[in-house]
């Protein structure tokens, strides 16, 4: 198998991209394909000891940046890492892309060049959420900001089949996010969606809130990439603001410093159990290949983590399961 | 100037109602009549000390409970405190109006009852949300599910108004909640009341994002009722659930809880700062007459703050600002 790294467009550089291959080439044993521009990329691995991973070059001299517009930016720069690495997977060059880069750019790329799986209409982000409870995956993350009904039913569908992937639960539950408990809770997308998840078959059990999102009431949590988009930044920004607010207040005198000190081997836990870096990435699901999305501070073992999620959700057959599933559930669709 | 407090429908009972209204009469100089089952409300009262407190009893036999059906259970209880308690600022025998109840009821109460102030669409629900860097209003906070750009216009027009007779910013900034900062992201929705309120003449700041609201990146946080209850749910949510997480990792070893135990004080300050008690309730903003909405879990403290927060919307005269405002923005909106 050979995963296709982005190497090139994270915001903390190539050398990051380029650890964390060497870690998860060597675990499991799979080959990376750093695409970025060749002589810097050979220049950082002539410097590290390659040790058991399998390690190859791909040159792309073009970056796009993180402000760069992606629709644009993609047409405009076919050389450049994201979109070189994502045609090697439209090509069979390779099992799976990750990239770190434009979030926007990298969608786009996988759209234009792998397309989409025969029969889904909107590829969805799938974002893996730490919760009190285990993992939750929230989509769509923001790919579509406006979605309809049998749109959000394959967000259900698609994230139940990554979920099990990731997870090993064999029958996720789902949750739509929504204002209310009671089915007629919501606005038109949610009361129409609610059907079409009761009728699906899937492991639907109703409405969750937004309340019940970090206790993990759900597995997988769905909702149109707006709504998606917000909760995911909120989370982000409400994160850093408790962890701000609270090292403020430890400051504020010697025994509440000493205090600090002592339970920071617990914060610690907290954070490493918020880490989304746990995860990596979030696989554009519905697309016709593997393909997972970065944050652009991903570090080392961000990337680590990304390529082997992207190996095992290749091993796993997610994509082809995915394909099955939206055939056979073409005909509830149809109905609506 | 006398409010009218719902003094039944909170899940804390009439006890915590009775001693907010007690602090906040004598404080204030101002009457509050105390909505309920009589027998109940006097009975309380004969074992407390009024003191320099103006407390009346109006009679409501009924009380509307928490999982009752909003609109059906306000038009078949015309006696519950929550109808009687909006029926006195209709009919001019109270000047503002607070319940921890039921909201979807009290705000069907007032919307038949008080009614919407001529030229406002839609009332909205407007939440002051603790910040790192002070308090933020967002609004709407779930009293409309489906939104138009000029409701949105109306939103952030008496936000703005409600944000400075709240803190005594004179002209607050204006954010549109979105998945980005360009103009041109997001959904119709935000694409359009972009436009709206770039042309608008409020002190707009361009879209803010979720990551942006708890470090108070705008003062009032414009957004659709659906969004607006999902992040104030998620942000409930999180909190406790980050609270939770750090208690259970302090409880691992001795250690730990030596210096969870030195540095209590600092999350004692760290929850006095998020405690949406210190802002008692959130104002429906349309309609015409001061209306304030309660958690349902309101204790003393959020009931006193309620009150005091309703005779400073009283007194600052924020609902005339609002008729006079949407009456001046009429032409806007018209033009959209």
């Amino acid at each position: 198998m050979r995963i296709a790294l982005d190497a090139a467009s994270g915001d903390l550089g190539p050398e990051v991209c380029v650890d964390g291959a060497l870690r998860a080439s060597a675990e499991t044993g799979e080959e990376v394909v750093l695409v970025g521009p060749r002589a810097v990329l050979e220049g950082i691995l002539a410097k590290r000891s390659l040790g058991a991973a399998k390690i190859t070059v791909v040159d792309a001299p073009d970056v796009i940046g993180m402000n760069e517009h992606p629709a644009k930016a993609v047409r405009q720069k076919p050389q450049s890492s994201i979109v070189v690495a994502c045609d090697m997977v439209a090509r069979g060059e390779a099992d799976a892309v990750f990239s770190p880069g434009n979030t926007g750019a990298t969608m786009a790329a996988a759209l234009l060049k792998i397309q989409r799986i025969k029969g889904v209409e909107r590829p969805a982000i799938a974002i893996p959420m730490p919760t009190i409870n285990g993992v939750s995956l929230l989509l769509d993350g923001g790919a579509n900001a406006e979605c309809r009904p049998h749109h959000l039913l394959q967000f259900a569908l698609m994230g139940s089949i990554y979920y099990s992937s990731l997870t090993g639960v064999e029958s996720p539950t789902v949750g739509l996010l929504n204002v209310g408990e009671e089915p007629e809770k919501g606005n038109d997308l949610t009361i129409q969606t609610h059907k079409l998840l009761a009728a699906s078959g899937l492991n639907f059990i109703g409405n969750v809130e937004g309340r019940d999102i970090p206790f993990g009431k759900a597995n997988v949590v769905v909702c149109d990439g707006f709504v998606g988009n917000v909760v995911l930044k909120f989370a982000e920004g409400i994160g850093r603001a408790l962890f701000d607010m609270i090292k403020e207040e430890i400051g504020k005198s010697l025994l509440l410093k000493i205090g600090g000190a002592l339970a920071r081997p617990a914060f610690v836990s907290v954070k490493r159990r918020l880490d989304d870096s746990e995860y990596g990435g979030a696989p554009l699901l519905g697309v016709n290949g593997v393909t997972l999305i970065g944050h652009g501070r991903s570090n080392a073992k961000a990337v680590y983590n990304a390529i082997k999620a992207a190996v095992k959700t290749k091993r796993d057959g997610v994509t082809n399961q995915i394909a099955l599933a939206v055939q056979n559930y073409a005909q509830l669709i149809s109905e609506v």
